[in-house]
């Protein structure tokens, strides 16, 4: 599908055709194609689990206050936010970088110090902040992916994260920013017309704010 | 352009051809297309400063450690996160909903402590952590619409945020989750080859961490 289109297609699906599955290759191509998303620093810091076993969904349900669709859904994706991503992956992303031409090798140690300045300390607000804005640059590109592969989604919110760190056996120090459910639409039901956008004109401001 | 070929090519560009413009009625559609991502409960907590004027460009260079890019890009989003946007839109969303037939008017009074409850206090780190979120939504909306257009760009995170609030007039309970450079990519530079990405099997675990 052409890239506008999907943009302009894609919609938050309530009502998924139950029992149709996505083969789970497919879903790793669309994994795939959404870890090409950019990320602070090139660290990554997105982990996912997938979760297409019926009675796994089950229990996913009741930590989603009971929607059906996690249920529906042809598979559910947990998105993971993992604030540890610049320790575990750091000196990787800088060997890679001298290896492809982006840096000298001298340039390394001063460097490395750069994304710790950044994103600060491990436990602390910006390190979760720097987390959750790359897993949901990598939700986002996901979403589009599906689309542009002929899916439907829904990112949720609503699901208590307590519950689904024990159930799934999620480190204690991870962010769940979202759920992701992915299917395809129930061929009964018709989506209603898309909930209201501002006006560009209300959120962009020329220059500044003062002179907006 | 095709949207997987658009999510494949996409790059962060550090070389813009300096000089070269995109009109801002284009600018504008491309944020009206980034403008149809989903959001946490429709609540659409972002915000962008369009920086187009050549002084207000070396202003926002001087808050982002010189880069030149900054300069060299056509046009530089700097994109905020709105924690207040739950106190600013929710009757806007659930009055909309309504009309619109996703819930009834009796339901509204129930519904309107959800994303209280979901998002947190106003000045809380889940709050902020909502905001982010969905400016990242956003943000991933908009490189891959621009992209689909036929332009480039880069997220940045390298700037002092207070600087760059202060120089811009942006109120200081917003967060600028980073900025984005956009325009085209200068006609003497190669991309050199694209930085690592982990295997998909390195951070997607089937049905739940243990089993992983």
């Amino acid at each position: 599908m052409e890239t506008l289109e999907t943009i302009k297609t894609r919609r938050s699906v309530n009502y998924f055709e139950s029992g149709k599955q996505i083969p789970v290759d497919k879903i790793k191509e669309i994994i795939g194609l959404a870890n090409l998303a950019p990320s602070s620093f090139n660290l990554q810091p997105w982990e996912v689990v997938l979760v297409t076993d019926p009675e796994r969904k089950k229990a996913l349900r009741k930590c989603a206050f009971n929607q059906p669709k996690v249920e529906e859904a042809s598979a559910m994706l947990i998105v993971i936010a993992n604030p540890g991503a610049v320790e575990e992956n750091v000196d990787r992303v800088l060997a890679d970088w001298v290896k492809k031409g982006y840096m000298k090798e001298a340039d390394v140690e001063k460097q490395r110090g750069t994304p710790f300045g950044l994103y600060g300390e491990r436990a602390s607000e910006t390190r979760k902040i720097f987390a959750v804005k790359n897993a949901a640059f990598f939700a986002m590109n996901f979403m589009i992916a599906a689309k542009g592969m002929g899916y439907e989604t829904h990112p949720m919110d609503g699901f208590n994260a307590a519950e689904v760190k024990r159930e799934f056996g999620i480190p204690d120090d991870r962010i769940i920013p979202l759920l992701i459910a992915v299917g395809h639409l129930r061929p009964d039901q018709k989506l209603l017309p898309r909930a209201f956008r501002r006006d560009v004109d209300d959120f962009l401001r020329m220059n500044g704010y003062a002179k907006g």
